[in-house]
């Protein structure tokens, strides 16, 4: 399989959980939903879609969102993520997606050394996480994924009740 | 639709046009392929599976690929496309591949008033061209899409014979 070919089953995998998040979960009623690693901004499209009603915040180190999906100033946060997300602890998220894989297993693992912690932190009781790297953490629990996506393709867990 | 779902469409119908050219259509025997747009790298890593026994030369203003897609040294070019890949007018590429729009219809607009000369220049008679924005020229003849691709999301060409 090229890395083309998966690729489109990753971003498939990332849409069709996201979609099975908004029409077949329960998320906490309030709270924000956090997009760690905005990007181009696709994604952040798709989420403003599929939850109109709810604040997305959006991190990343740099913009380089599409100017058509760059978010509100209220709502963008720039500067090291490890960083800028950790202000976001405890701040009751509904739901974070989280997609800042590198490709590069040694760099991924150093990014899991912090990110499954603060993703905890962040989510409000019963929130959700979706996510393109696994996110090892006493307090997340994995739920099934929706049907025709395979098992380490994308991750989502659910957060234990605080 | 969102922009994940509209990019998750062209990608599908680029490596699926990508597929169609392998495996359907009959190419000059000899002659490189040109990718112009290296970006990351995904789709010079399909081209690789699809054509083992060519030579495929990259072309990007900046090297961005991963690790894993960078071209030889030999078969890498970097500077801006449009001065660059022109030294490869009249050199029988038997299949371009150009991915290099940008979201933006008024830059768009001004890469299509010399890209499209660019393409027919480099390749061989009855050479092939794929291309994410429409390459409007005398000598590039639309090829039918293969099953499945909406007209507009990808585009397909065959130059005329020389």
């Amino acid at each position: 399989m090229s890395r083309l070919d998966s690729y489109i089953r990753r971003l498939v995998a990332q849409r069709d959980i996201l979609n099975h998040v908004a029409t077949d979960l329960d998320l906490p009623r309030d709270g924000p939903i956090l997009e760690i690693g905005l990007g181009n901004g696709r994604t952040y499209d798709h989420l403003r879609e599929l939850f109109p009603a709810r604040r997305i915040v959006a991190f990343d180190r740099a913009l380089a969102a599409h100017a058509s999906s760059v978010p509100p100033e209220a709502d963008l946060v720039l500067g090291e993520i490890r960083d800028t997300a950790r202000a976001f602890a405890g701040g009751g998220a509904a739901l974070v997606h989280v997609d800042i894989g590198t490709g590069y297993p040694d760099r991924d693992a150093v990014t899991l050394t912090w990110l499954p912690d603060l993703v905890a932190s962040a989510l409000a009781g019963e929130g959700v996480a979706a996510s393109g790297l696994p996110l090892d953490h006493p307090a997340l629990q994995a739920l099934p994924l929706p049907p025709g996506i395979a098992a380490e393709r994308y991750f989502l867990y659910r957060r234990a009740v605080r």
